[in-house]
């Protein structure tokens, strides 16, 4: 019954995800001993806003870097 | 104090989604025997690429099934 | 495809678990107009440390209100 | 490596997310004493017909509220 | 970043779950093209009164497959 | 309505769960500008085989990491 849900950033293309749900059923059934026909996938993607690693979103976090890159240019 | 996640495949209407909350606020209050107002519902939408079994994703299903039928009118 | 996750006080018992799955499973099943079959249901336990509102676990709720009881006896 | 999934009415703006964000894994990180970078904060935002307490969606309760308005200025 | 969580049938071997962490990260890091080191993966094991299909949970469904085992031999 | 869900790695004593808890209902009511009543919080502990990161398992590392520190020493 494995039902497995991946966060992701938005932005994946159709074929990627395509890629990632065979590549990951498989995976998954083959260590667990398992059909594949059991595995359920769901995915839900995230915004740059609404993801962050020690309080700073990536959207932030891409912020400041352009910001030190402009910096690191003067 | 149950608190529920659907997931469901995206597009169901708002009376659809009124519908679902009603029902299954009820049937949960009653078979816990809890008052109604502890019930929470969250439901998350999937789009046909964020849904698979098997490894093969709702939209390409759909698309595996489409060619199947004109290969079967051939 | 309902994919439903349901969180719960722990300390059902298995007869209220199984009312609970089949009650959820028709209700959403009607609501959403596809087969039975084709939900699926989830249950996490929660302790009582695990689980507060405002701020407050449902466990030190209990103990402030057992010695409110107390202290309104005295 | 706290993994904190907060669900939201959607609509907060940019900076409101990541000032949450901040707040939120500051207070996690010092109250489990742990580095902030190991905190990861998603967020998930619902629609007003995607939340519901005691069967009723956000989007139903707003609907309902300004009938009431409307008929208690009758 | 991918975040990835799990839900399996309580009963799994530590074996088992190191080879299953090991598989479906590898599968989608290459998939996603990121770095493994990226991706994180959560397992939440559920008893058998804790999942059900068609609202008949686990734990049922083998009690009645035992009891049709049992008359099928009268 | 911050619907929260912690993930954490098992064996925080009740004392921190619920510093935990008030901590993390204050700092979101106060970013989110809600009331902290509207705060509910829900923590899923983790076992050491069922977290890992890069498909190491938590349990899986700290094994190596103790051998590592027996081979330095020889």
């Amino acid at each position: 019954m494995p039902i497995i849900q991946m966060n992701l950033m938005a932005g994946r293309s159709v074929e990627q995800k395509r890629r990632l749900a065979a590549a990951v059923a498989e995976a998954a059934a083959k260590a667990l001993d398992v059909s594949p026909q059991t595995v359920r996938i769901l995915i839900h993607e995230l915004g740059v806003e609404d993801f962050s690693v020690a309080g700073v979103t990536a959207g932030l976090k891409a912020e400041n870097e352009a910001a030190a890159r402009t910096h690191s240019r003067d």
